[in-house]
């Protein structure tokens, strides 16, 4: 849990690795900016470890090393304030009439560490960039429908993940970055109280 | 319906109205600019159509001339895609049990008339302008809650208003900004059929 939000602010340099760092953290930096133009070029799964790596000319286990993996790195590409993959993968395992509760549970948890400011920003460019808003429609498309909701929904994982992540990221937006009361210091259980009965029909109840 | 759509784009200077301007489209540019400090200033409730005429150096006849009145003034210097006040007011009057349907039915309307741009426009303004966020938050509290939520919800109103935005918020960035598939280009019935029961509860479903 803690080593995801650790693993988020990656624009600080993440001071810890830094006594062993083998490419130096120049390496880092060009593995970002080499993933965002080959993510943006090739799509998600278009996009290989190797071609990132040799278009940041450096060693393809270099990825593992910083990032952990191509997941990883396209999430740190993004900015992302959390891997939506891990936390779906985190909160599938239990009930599934309660996966919604576990799901915004973890959400809120991640949020509340980072706070607004690197939701607005992610936004902003999401708004502002074409490039940023495809990365993350071909993340949403691949990643979260293919690997995780088609696991747990019975039918139209697709449409159904677009519909789960329209509520989760209007909270996100108006708890973080609209701040609107009461939402924006309701506590977590209010929330889930609130939320978990909508977006659990949007995983796995009923849809037209 | 229309006449909603068509006050949107204020700023291509509205063209029909030019032959009758009585301060010059000047006026409009002036008093949107005054509304956008007066209302940063001293708030929705706080501001008066006199203060905003007074700053901008023009009679407040002007207001209602170019405007209609102080909230579609201050809808206009929000630049939002479409009234959330005007469209609740007129989703209010019928059955209960159907608002959400009638509330998403007339949004996507608007949506799919003033489409992506605007919408990821007013998104950027407000994540990266505090006084944007502001304003709309102001609005939403003292507009959308004490104006039109609090006649229908039976209960916590201001609750209501902030998990129903966070609903339909998240909707359009989705299928608008996000442009996720099959959100993005499904009909109006199917996202209708998919949102309304979500969107009902939060109205005036039971709540924790």
């Amino acid at each position: 849990m803690k080593e995801e939000a650790a693993g988020v602010p990656e624009e600080s340099g993440a001071p810890r690795r830094r006594g062993r760092r083998p490419g130096g953290s120049d390496t880092r930096v060009a593995l970002l900016e080499a993933a965002r133009t080959v993510f943006a070029e090739r799509g998600y799964d278009g996009a290989t470890v190797r071609m990132i790596a040799d278009r940041a000319g450096v060693d393809p286990a270099m990825v593992n090393h910083w990032f952990g993996g191509k997941e990883k790195l396209f999430v740190a590409a993004l900015d992302l304030p959390a891997d939506p993959g891990a936390i779906l993968s985190e909160a599938l395992p239990g009930d599934p009439d309660h996966l919604a509760e576990r799901v915004i549970a973890r959400l809120l948890q991640v949020w509340d560490e980072t706070g607004g400011t690197q939701l607005a920003t992610l936004l902003q460019s999401i708004a502002s960039h074409e490039v940023a808003a495809g990365l993350l429609r071909e993340f949403i498309g691949r990643v979260l429908v293919h690997k995780v909701l088609s696991a747990v929904a019975p039918d139209r994982p697709e449409l159904r993940a677009t519909l789960a992540g329209s509520q989760m990221f209007g909270l996100a937006f108006v708890r973080y970055v609209l701040k609107v009361e009461p939402l924006a210091s309701a506590d977590h259980a209010t929330i889930i109280a609130a939320v978990a009965p909508n977006l659990q029909r949007y995983l796995t109840g009923r849809l037209p």
